[in-house]
């Protein structure tokens, strides 16, 4: 084996990592807490598969997560398959589909996706992703609802919410905007998004060279406090479906801000994040000292469309990762050693012991597991546990002889 | 849009599905249990990455795994990626590397993995695998510790013992019954380990042409009751390596049948499965009526070495969703309908009740959930939960107005 290859062989990829014992211990942890809470407010867990046909993954959704999705060949049918980047647009499929779009569904989900490049620089390629839709609820109790469900997940997982703060966004702001910009080159108007996505004045300017643009340059001041609202109604008193909005993002913020004063509120209208389907408020909750939001979602009523069914849909998805990173480690739980014997009086012992739900571990080759801080000993014919003398664990080491 | 995307839109590949609700509940539920099961015995959970570069997830493994291994070039590094086939070699990976491969390590992991085809007919192309595994013991005790934690957690899922059957087989043994058969040509021995695989002797004798291989011809005999054991013993008497081989399953067959009397035992001597890389006892467990195995596993010494540390390897995998199928679907929940008011009283005892464990779902737009079969009502000013008048429920219908 030349050395160059076992040097190489454990190299993760960038971007992908593993999760090794007390990491993944606390992910499982938090997974189980998050399916738990949202299934106490009605949600379902539903498990969409990895992969799917393009055709089905990618229709309707934005260029950018298009682009966020390994493909490769099917060698079944010879058509196209990607890995899921999101599970969004998967439990949309589901919904309309797979469960016929009636009535009100609230699905939940949690599993891995993977992306070709990274969001940011330090985001994972594999976002570890748990979260929470309504289905066939078009009015703004479904916002609320999820945005409640959100913040009360992240309370339970004793994130504390004075540390938190919920952006909000509206998704029916920007197009009215744009239109009223009068650009129909599809090129200028790409760029021109983008350069409002970036806060950028100056790109904005030179893109619209001296154009009729302005509301454009007024949107990207309107982020800050609640009062951002107020601001925002006489700048585009003209314009209904802005003032709609506004009023929508009005209501939330009073609602929410009643269900968890400590949260902090910023309001931000050049918020345009995302796969550009969204369709109604839009929302993520940012973690002091944390430049990635902890989760996000939104309204978008337009997916179901393109598996038959068009249903109105609000939710968010956190990553489960980057949520354990900000809870303090979970203590390791101790446990019992056990001979390893034949004996049928130990093993029935210990099976016993485990269906009390303790940790026995058997002491293979006569070496005790170092987690251990009991033993079980034959006294006088008769299996006990006992307290092991702490002087006789090996600190920090792989275990003492027994 | 066009009608036909209309219609394609929902289809999933062959060999891909998705969990529904119920479905998925089970599967969730049946996955908590376990890997709270191994942990009981002092197995620690690990989250291995979907993907890694080729080099290292595939690197000595055998061919079958290779070729079931979706591969993509990664845009970042150039270096080509594979969606992990089986998370086995992961797990043996961040032993040897990640944990620095010393003392005893007992290890779980469940998650999905993606095939490009089906291994067989009717399996799935993702496969949602948890397995258990011991590194750095190399006794038959290991061996032993990992079956009985096997049916352990076959039995707590309530998989009835007496519907169970454990195949064994060893993975030394095939070896030497070939170099005997003195097979030089490397693509003879190909098709001669295919032969034997396939138990064809007519194909078999086809390919050794009236040669000596009789011993190859003897050991696709060998499989039936322990009893095969002394046949075997009498057969290859004069290779010490296959009787050690031999010993070692007398000694698990004995040890496995006292710990777990209701499972039948079959020895399979020419069972010669998997990627190549068993080294000691192979076994799989069979369900009455399943043709598909519904865990498998065995001992593999040599994994470790090509990431730098060569660790004693033994562990078994099962298929999450198999299991699954062969229970009965669990009951569903029942749950509280809650109207929809911004009251910070209702708002407040909702909390109550869902702190306590219930599912409250809150009736949006006034419409009830049909999982309700109590509500939240206003008797005099205190918000109380009453049972719902089971003919006020709409029978099977998506909710009645409140």
């Amino acid at each position: 084996m030349p050395s160059s290859l076992t040097t190489r062989a454990w190299q993760l990829p960038d971007g992908i990592d593993e999760l090794l014992p007390g990491a993944a211990a606390q992910v499982e942890a938090l997974r189980r807490q998050l399916l738990d809470g949202a299934a106490r407010w009605g949600y379902q867990l539903v498990i969409p598969p990895l992969i799917e046909y393009t055709d089905s993954l990618l229709v309707g959704v934005g260029e950018d997560l298009d682009l966020l999705t390994f493909k490769m060949p099917d060698q079944l049918s010879g058509r196209m398959l990607g890995v899921r980047a999101d599970m969004t647009p998967q439990v949309a499929r589901i919904d309309a589909h797979s469960l016929a779009g009636q009535g009100v569904n609230r699905l939940c989900y949690a599993g891995s996706t993977l992306h070709t490049r990274s969001r940011s620089l330090a985001a994972s390629r594999s976002p570890l992703q748990m979260g929470a839709e309504i289905y066939g609820d078009g009015s703004l109790s479904a916002d609320i609802e999820v945005m409640d469900l959100m913040l009360s997940l992240l309370d339970d997982a004793g994130i504390a919410a004075s540390t938190l703060t919920l952006d909000l966004g509206h998704g029916a702001i920007y197009g009215p905007i744009l239109e009223a910009a009068g650009l129909d080159d599809a090129n200028l108007r790409s760029q021109v998004f983008d350069a409002v996505q970036r806060k950028s004045r100056p790109d904005l300017e030179a893109l619209l060279e001296g154009r009729e643009g302005s509301l454009l340059g007024t949107l990207m001041d309107l982020h800050g406090g609640v009062e951002v609202l107020a601001r925002a109604r006489e700048c585009f008193e003209a314009m209904p479906e802005v003032l709609a909005a506004l009023d929508e993002l009005e209501a939330l913020s009073q609602s929410l801000g009643a269900r968890f004063p400590e949260v902090a509120l910023y309001v931000d209208l050049a918020e345009l994040r995302g796969y550009r389907y969204h369709t109604g408020a839009v929302f993520s909750v940012y973690a002091q000292g944390l430049g990635e939001a902890l989760a996000r979602g939104g309204r978008y009523d337009n997916v179901g469309a393109v598996y038959g069914c068009a249903r109105p849909a609000t939710g968010f998805a956190m990553d489960l990762r980057l949520l354990a990173a900000r809870l303090s480690e979970a203590e390791a739980g101790t446990a019992i050693a056990a001979p390893q014997e034949e004996d049928p009086a130990v093993q029935a012992k210990i099976r016993e012991l485990r269906a009390k739900g303790e940790t026995v571990i058997v002491s293979l080759g006569g070496v005790r597991d170092p987690r251990c801080d009991r033993e079980l000993v034959n006294l006088d014919g008769d299996w006990q546990v006992q307290v092991l003398d702490s002087s006789a664990v090996a600190p920090g080491g792989n275990g003492a002889k027994a």
